[in-house]
């Protein structure tokens, strides 16, 4: 059933259907599975980038049907962080939907994900409980428990999720084998802007000078990875590096730096077989993140 | 699709269907779906009594087919209580299902369900911390993820639960609605033996003289009825009837004894409106649980 299409022919043909009640989304959904079609899914919270059109693109390439969902999920944000501001920008998000072969956009209000008496949460343990889940309580209770949400309507057979969110990841992985659902997740690798930042809704927060400050956290990665390269093995020298590296230039609140096992996220003292650094770091308002993977002598991003 | 089947013919003609995997069960689904037949759903712990069998029933009657499963799930009993000597005998089991029509009988290995590297719980707040979730930590937590896991495999279009369990019900009903899951529930009221006794697979651990203190749970919950269709409405005068007829056999250690709104779970006063008495109780090793629905000047069972 894999075959990979010819989206341009797709993109003259088609219009995007517009779903924006769970209902609607749901009879989408169960024609599109009465007709045999494979269903891709792209959720995101809107305000798209290329590092969301890099996921639509994987999927339309590898489903008959792509899905994207926009929904600020308020369930992920903490009591001080920008739900409030996060930028929404809908009407050119369906013009950016538009412009690709995306199928259907599904966007649901608040008030009917989550009604007044909403009561049910998924807890992955474990793997929450590092990096990004240590200083965000209850973020990935709130993503697992929206994906699962949109999974049961959505119904894909494949969703798509952007590498620069690895811990978010391998939480929605744990989830899906945990759960017995019938999803394959399809990792999609970062996207950078030419300058080297990783892509994210978040980037338009920064001023011009905070967004040169914002570049340190590529470059301390793209440093650690020649470091290693070059031979060495001691995390806490190479994390100190990064720590340097970003607290260069004025205005940046580091997070966390985490140099880990990629699927237990447990740290390393020596960087040996496939390793994650992650950085979070917060430049103004903007709560930025990024990683790489690297091996031993050796490194991908 | 809801039709009334005969039962009894088609009992001649079949088999019993046996998973005893997840990836097994998951093909006879996905067979059944693609034939447009309803499946019908009854969860069980096994040790199969009158009350399953009347959910088989149900099922039977408005699916076209029916999956019964055994699976004494171990996240749904706490530390101290009685996993390991609850009763299972799978082959006295098959042979209640084989006498009954239903088509499906899973049942999963502990170790396929719940593998080492198991990290995924799904919490129904609010409802679940009164009456049974109380004093039994993690209990509905355990009960709610098993059965999400149990409708990922078997996918049915309802399943049956029974009236015994009210809060179980409550529960899985608040997930259903909240994960936005396809599944129907039904409710099944609670079969009680001749004698008054609900059914229950712990009611094999009581002796003769154990089993005359338990018959004091209906009875009391009878006399609760009368009192109240004689016109009482103070929960407390109710509650401490219900107490004293407890208490007046030796043996029988509450847990608690609930007069509350039904789907809240909060205590009422008064008894105003529709309105549940549940009540918990230990006799020797058996811990016991019956209810009932009254309304004032009436009730049901």
């Amino acid at each position: 059933m894999i075959e990979t299409k010819n989206i341009a022919a797709r993109r003259e043909t088609k219009t995007l259907q517009v779903a924006s009640s769970i209902s609607k989304m749901k009879e989408i959904a169960e024609s599109l599975r009465r007709q045999n079609l494979t269903i891709g899914f792209v959720p995101t919270m809107g305000c798209l980038h290329g590092g969301h059109l890099r996921l639509i693109k994987k999927s339309l390439e590898f489903c008959d049907r792509t899905v994207v969902s926009i929904f600020v999920n308020p369930t992920q944000f903490g009591r001080d962080e920008d739900l409030d501001s996060y930028p929404r920008q809908l009407e050119d998000d369906i013009e950016k939907l538009e412009a690709t072969a995306a199928d259907i956009l599904f966007h649901p209000g608040a008030e009917e994900m989550y009604p007044q008496n909403y009561k049910t949460h998924v807890q992955v343990q474990d793997i929450s409980e590092y990096l990004c889940g240590k200083n965000r309580d209850g973020f990935f209770i709130g993503v697992a428990t929206v994906v699962l949400k949109l999974f049961n309507i959505v119904r894909p057979h494949r969703a798509f999720f952007g590498e620069k969110d690895w811990q978010q990841l391998a939480v929605i992985e744990a989830m899906v084998e945990d759960l017995n659902l019938d999803v394959a997740v399809v990792r999609v690798p970062l996207v950078r802007e030419p300058d080297g930042l990783a892509m994210s809704s978040r980037n338009r927060y920064l001023s011009p000078q905070q967004r040169q400050t914002a570049l340190s956290l590529s470059r301390s990665l793209r440093e650690a990875r020649d470091n290693i390269r070059r031979g060495t093995t001691s995390a806490k020298v190479i994390s100190d590096a990064i720590q340097r590296c970003l607290l260069e230039k004025e205005g940046c609140e580091i997070d966390y730096i985490a140099i880990c096992d990629p699927e237990s996220f447990r740290a390393k003292e020596q960087i040996r077989g496939r390793t994650l650094i992650a950085i979070a770091a917060k430049v103004g308002v903007a709560r930025l993140i990024d990683n790489c993977i690297v091996e031993e002598n050796e490194c991908s991003e």
